[in-house]
């Protein structure tokens, strides 16, 4: 007697424009996933890797990394959301409400607000607001992103096509929910790393982050179970040998974690990402890549309401086998040059 | 001056019928040890993984993966029990009698229950029930394991050969004393991860848990030094590579754990692993392998005392390169098929 | 635009004799932190893994292996004084001053103590003396190293050369200021996995410490991102493929680490690393090693003011690929023999 309980992930026709969908797992996060984080990743901004540091400017403890928050609350998703989709196409409109401490659980709900089938009739476009909450219910995170779906049938019908209007960037009225008020007299910038403040970065600025970290299978596998993230492709190289690529890909979000800790080299004081405006994964990234990373700034901003920190909007630009002094981004005829592997649009805050 | 103060394991006529060995370096085992065991496993039982959740049935906090206590006090076992062993032959018996929590200490003790020298004069075969313990003194789990030693000197007088008698399974009465009275009307089944519940399982049903993880050697390796498990072959390639399979050879642990984790996916609710009634690995995993699981539950009882969970006997078969929906077992000859790693009868808990 | 607020790392005339450096980036070490020392190394002293057993004795608490003290301390080193280094030559006078425990917060400074440019005009040796400092500002460890660096200018001029005097060891009255009074009557020797205690070792006696790790490109990244030591040559393929080695290299704290968990077995009651009196790291190690150890009793002396614990020097020697039966250090010609990693003379201390 074979058992139908098992979960086969959700096919392009099984979305609803409206549906709420409650994730499974919650997950308490601990002092334990800030220690992997740190060693998968190797992040050193001062406010998430020292209490001491994080309380003498006025949060009660340090925060998780931004990061690791938006993994676990993604990981969640992606039973129902993407164990049959082909790719995940994008991110926008990622807000960071409110800081995670160890000890908090989160959970996962995603409400699906987009629907297009693709011309082919065998994939459609799914767009879901994912939203993290805290045990108190509060939001911590909220995102949208859209992935490539299979349709199970492909003589179900088209439903509807729906597609968001989605923001360009995060109003900076939105940015600082998850920063206390700071004392910025107690921001220490030698333990921190640098003396660049906001003030000191200017639009169209260009920084090569230096380093490059070689990515192993056994790290990325470690840290995407770690989020309870069960994409298949990122694990399995049974089936991935006889896939598209012959191997296992690893999971966006490790690219953009490495890409956001090497940033620590040249944003040693952006210590917060409070907002994902928008984001590709341009290329897959595989063990044995190298993953280097640069930043332009877009745009410099106040934040209403605060005089403790400004920010930056910076695209965030991973890139493999290359060192980043020249700034790799798109060729002559428009397309992303050879490497390119993360294309972000992110607003940072730094102390003022 | 060449010193003796090393462990160099003991051989079978080392071993004496009721001798009780104390084995050393008693552990705290914290969240830490969690957020490593998620990243490893990728294990998602929601009573496991979130406090809110476990607080909200009847727990104080959530307790540590069943396995992890397991490994633990499996592993203090390996310096004095299977330093030079060939082979773990088999386990039975193993109860899960108190829930264990981040900050308690575990510590191990092993009574030879049974000797049987082998025919060859070479080797014996030595029984052990090992017990391990918290910081007060309480039994948190038992079993019974037995394993092939070498002899040092073949001339050495076979002891009296005992063989205990095992019994076929954990009786019903003795589990879930691991598991609080649970309140069940607090047991959110969407965060769980499935509607089904005990009721909800049939005799004869086979679960093949659709996933399969592809194991490196610094996962296993990582794996096994968390629980402080000395054996040789998990970790010297120096050695193995002249050995019986020219690698090293995989942690028996770290299958059943990854096989336990992949059953979530058809087995939501079983949050609790309540007993292994015996057990064999039938074949060794090296790095590379990729695996998968299935299960079928072979029995459906009550537990005597409590209506607020049952018990199902479920055979947990770990399978390499094969993603199990023919449930490989065994062939018409009555030997296990190519690619079985493991043949696990335990007993899990789920709420009524 | 492009950007000069990213860390080129220092070159040998920008160091200045007397300089103080405020390294970046404090940490606050946590529970999750010893899980992952323990994962990675396999570490079994009974006073570092169990609460239970280091209260027994009079700590509050298991205190953080000394080791990863110091990799965090020292880690925090790397982006200004060894960047670009070529070799990290040696250590002496290194001193572990008190406990650190879970919670605390870890930063570095660093005092150029000697300066001498090499004949070749080209590099220099820079010494420095490292401090680490815990939340409340107390020392908890300092140490003497000295690297080789690289000039940015061939044509800068030499500076004074001074050459710090270093003492051969440190002196037996500064050891044991991070072991509160021992209450020995309550230390388990069988718990600790021993009977063996400082009386019973003699000057002169060699330990082959038995087992061998195999070390994973994974590994040895993860530990030393933990440690948020930032050096490329252990994190980068793609400019290694194309460096002296071809690969990258094993931070040598790792090397450390191993031979120091590995000595467990033959020094169980050793729990304490009491100071470093100098070491060389004499080859590198690379993954793909076996790593195996052995110690030599060079000294034993009582430890003025304590009748709790001894002090033992020992020569601690890793080895790749070698099980040291037979104890290899140097060839007839005084050169370190083939496989010999590390030459490392410590004071250990244990129950009296």
């Amino acid at each position: 007697m074979t058992s139908t309980k098992t979960n086969p992930g959700n096919y392009f026709e099984d979305f609803k424009f409206g549906q709420v969908i409650v994730h499974p797992t919650p997950r308490t996060v601990s002092v334990g996933d800030v220690a992997l984080y740190t060693s998968l990743y190797g992040t050193r901004f001062a406010v998430q890797s020292s209490d001491a540091f994080a309380k003498a400017i006025g949060y009660p403890q340090s925060p998780l990394d931004d990061l690791l928050t938006f993994h676990v609350v993604f990981g969640k998703t992606t039973p129902e959301i993407s164990l049959n989709a082909i790719a995940n196409l994008g991110y926008a409109n990622c807000r960071f409400l409110k800081p995670v401490y160890p000890g908090d659980t989160l959970s996962s709900t995603s409400e699906v607000i987009g629907l297009k089938e693709n011309s082919n009739g065998e994939t459609g476009t799914v767009y879901v607001r994912s939203t993290g909450r805290n045990q108190n219910g509060e939001i911590v995170l909220d995102y949208v992103r859209w992935v490539m779906v299979r349709k199970r049938d492909k003589a179900a019908p088209a439903p509807e096509a729906i597609v968001p209007n989605l923001p360009p960037r995060v109003d900076p009225s939105e940015l600082g929910a998850a920063v206390p008020p700071l004392n910025t007299s107690q921001y220490d910038y030698a333990l921190a790393g640098s003396p660049y403040r906001w003030g000191d970065y200017e639009v169209g600025e260009k920084i090569a982050h230096v380093d490059g970290m070689t990515l192993e299978e056994a790290e990325h596998q470690i840290a995407t179970r770690l989020y309870q993230n069960t994409a298949k492709v990122h694990f399995n190289q049974h089936t991935e040998a006889k896939g598209r690529f012959g191997k296992r890909i690893v999971y966006g979000g490790v690219v953009i974690s490495l890409a956001r800790a090497l940033s620590f080299n040249g944003l040693n004081n952006a210590f917060h990402l409070a907002a994902i405006n928008g984001g590709r994964h341009v290329s897959p990234c595989f063990a044995g890549d190298t993953v280097y990373a640069w930043s332009e700034v877009l745009e410099k901003v106040e934040v209403p309401g605060r005089t403790d920190l400004g920010a930056l909007r910076t695209r965030l630009v991973a890139v493999k086998n290359n060192d980043c002094s020249d700034f790799p981004l798109k060729d002559a005829d428009g397309k992303y040059a050879d490497g390119v592997m993360l294309d972000l649009d992110t607003w940072v805050l730094l102390p003022r």
